[in-house]
């Protein structure tokens, strides 16, 4: 059984957001899948998706300190500049965090840890709104 | 064919961990798998999974040495600290290495390079038997 | 309907390749595809994988100059330095990025945003020939 879906997210402010919800209430077919994985996919090279805790919000706010600390902006020796100083960052902590994650699906449910949740990780300042293509196979 | 499993790893000390055989040893239906994908996904936020050299133990040891000195403990900027010190940089950790590693099955086995194997990556000082899902895909 | 194909990729200079036609000219079989994943895995550990931005060729140079100054070489702690000065970083380096990339087929393509590319991430000075496993799932 294969089940693909085109999501829209809801704009972000650049930082981490959990929105394993906002997924989840847009495959509710995930129901009837006993054993399976699902595949979200994020279609740009400016934001990315992570897992982490899905508790304390300020972890996720220890996230957007951290790396953009870790990829300054405007460091001299950067050539891609045309497209802002958050561009360049906001690709190499893409290819850092995820573009795609796979999660095992166990009787209906995604089978993470009770503490985790999926993060949007948009890195740019103002991103819009992105595109995940969800896949679930499974029986 | 899907098989899936949750599997109880031995409690490490903080580091990398090389589990390759560990985990192979649980889930001897791989056999039977000619051609086909294995998930091994971690259910945790402070201890991930990672693939890297499987024969010189000092590339575990410079690991552990590298991303203590790239995620350092107690940053005056973290505001996640009520857990300890370790625990905010094992989360960051934990989202810069994996959470799932997807590894192609090939006649029966995993078809990795030679020098692969697969390391747990223990980022807490005390952080006892990690959970994971082995979930196996294939013809 | 499962297919699998070892390739061989050009040997590239150390930094960031764009491989993406090198790829799907060895899997034409993907046309066939409707619904699925393709999963394209390297089998090494001192170079790697990742998506990012495939029009401007500055972003490949600055992804080499980031993390050639995020992960240095020649650290006084490291301990793994038998096989070069290149060698450690490089596995860092592949654990940072992705050694497996799975991407979402739709009607016989990639089902990637318009800006993403493969890149095959050459961490060594002189690193040859990289193999990669293809593996196709779908209906």
């Amino acid at each position: 059984m294969w089940i693909q879906k085109e999501i829209q997210l809801k704009p972000q402010a650049r930082g981490f957001h959990l929105i394993t919800s906002e997924i989840l209430s847009q495959v509710t077919e995930l129901q009837n899948v006993k054993i399976g994985m699902i595949s979200v996919f994020i279609k740009h090279t400016s934001a990315s998706l992570t897992i982490n805790e899905n508790a304390d919000p300020t972890v996720r706010d220890d996230f957007e300190a951290y790396f953009s600390r870790a990829v300054p902006e405007d460091e001299p020796y950067y050539k891609h500049m045309d497209e802002g100083s958050d561009d360049l960052p906001a690709h190499i902590k893409g290819s850092i965090l995820d573009f795609n994650l796979t999660i095992p699906i166990t009787n209906g449910q995604l089978n993470m840890g009770i503490w985790q949740g999926i993060y949007l990780c948009e890195h740019r300042n103002s991103g819009g709104s992105r595109k995940v293509v969800v896949t679930i196979n499974g029986d």
